[in-house]
């Protein structure tokens, strides 16, 4: 019976598996709070009703893909901290895998940064503590640079963080697969263009008095 | 009876007007595809059948946020082209105006960023116009700064133009007025690192080889 018991359960996973690509193709394209189990089911090609033999709830759905996410992008920052060399190029792989990441999977990562705040309760008190670990992460390495010497002392590490997050996290406004960038092209600009960010001399330095703010 | 018809206008225009803020209060908070004309109704304190007496639809009132937000994000380049100096102090300008500008205007510029994609035909055609003039106005300040020498070469202005936009438009989900920064010192920080973004000499010169993506 053994191989019966682990086919019907690998049938479920199969399932749920599909429900969950199901919610992340309804969720990008209308949004959280606009998006029904109904999209979800049709999609599937199931009554809405057998979706409960599954999840309790959309809500619960949210909640899954972005704790399948959050665990993806834990796992890249567990190899991170495991590689040798300096703060420097351990911020330069980190962000180069995770733009490489956020591109080839721009329907989960976008709805993981930008519908999460739609969940309620303990759900959204654990996507706000993982937000902030992500968050804290970035800093770190940033902070890790400073500490080795490597960073201009005027960045404040915490804002760089968030500055360089959200860039990333646009990404998926104008990016188009049949686009004039490639994921490669594209995640090589991004990291260039933010480590010189934070490693760069003070610009002003090389301009002169800056224009007064109207 | 000059005044009276001028005041009759007046009061159009202000009850117009208490309807934009209402609805750019409802569609920041809840998303525009969930937000009703019902939920702008119980803002404005009126029944929702008289809204029609002002505006036709709940698109009418994003396409009317969106069309006076691009007025602003116009004026503001408008102002840019005028300034003396160079090219690198024009940017510089700029960054630092659109980032207080965002920093003050939160709920309409995120609006105007962020939702405008929901706007259908012609309303849609015109919004993905400005959206494209708004970023090739960004590319052309940095490809000025580029002809001028101040730009390291590496940098696609087209790339660089998105990802530092893209910074800014990500602040708002996570800038709190009451938070740890003031406007100023975020658009500070902003402008500093995205100039040096693009300014800063490569950053892998600094470190030696990159580790090669896994």
């Amino acid at each position: 019976m053994a191989p019966r018991a682990r086919g019907g359960a690998g049938n479920r996973r199969n399932r749920e598996q599909e429900l969950l690509d199901a919610a992340i193709t309804v969720f990008h394209r209308k949004g959280y709070p606009a998006a029904s189990l109904q999209d979800v089911a049709n999609i599937v090609g199931v009554l809405k009703g057998s979706l409960y033999h599954y999840i309790s709830s959309k809500e619960e759905l949210l909640a899954r893909i972005c704790v399948a996410s959050h665990a993806q992008a834990t796992a890249l920052m567990d190899r991170t901290v495991q590689l040798p060399g300096t703060p420097l190029q351990r911020l330069e792989h980190y962000l180069g895998e995770l733009a490489l990441w956020y591109l080839h999977n721009i329907p989960r990562v976008s709805i993981y940064f930008n519908e999460s705040r739609w969940l309620t309760g303990e759900r959204r008190d654990t996507v706000r503590t993982q937000a902030r670990d992500f968050a804290a992460f970035v800093r770190t390495l940033i902070e890790d640079c400073r500490a080795a010497g490597h960073l201009r002392t005027d960045v404040d590490p915490r804002v760089a963080a968030q500055l360089i997050i959200g860039s990333l996290n646009s990404v998926s406004q104008w990016y188009r697969p049949d686009g004039l960038y490639s994921p490669e092209e594209i995640a090589t600009a991004y990291t260039g263009l933010s480590l010189a960010a934070v490693t760069g001399p003070p610009p002003r330095s090389a301009t002169g008095p800056a224009i007064a703010a109207s």
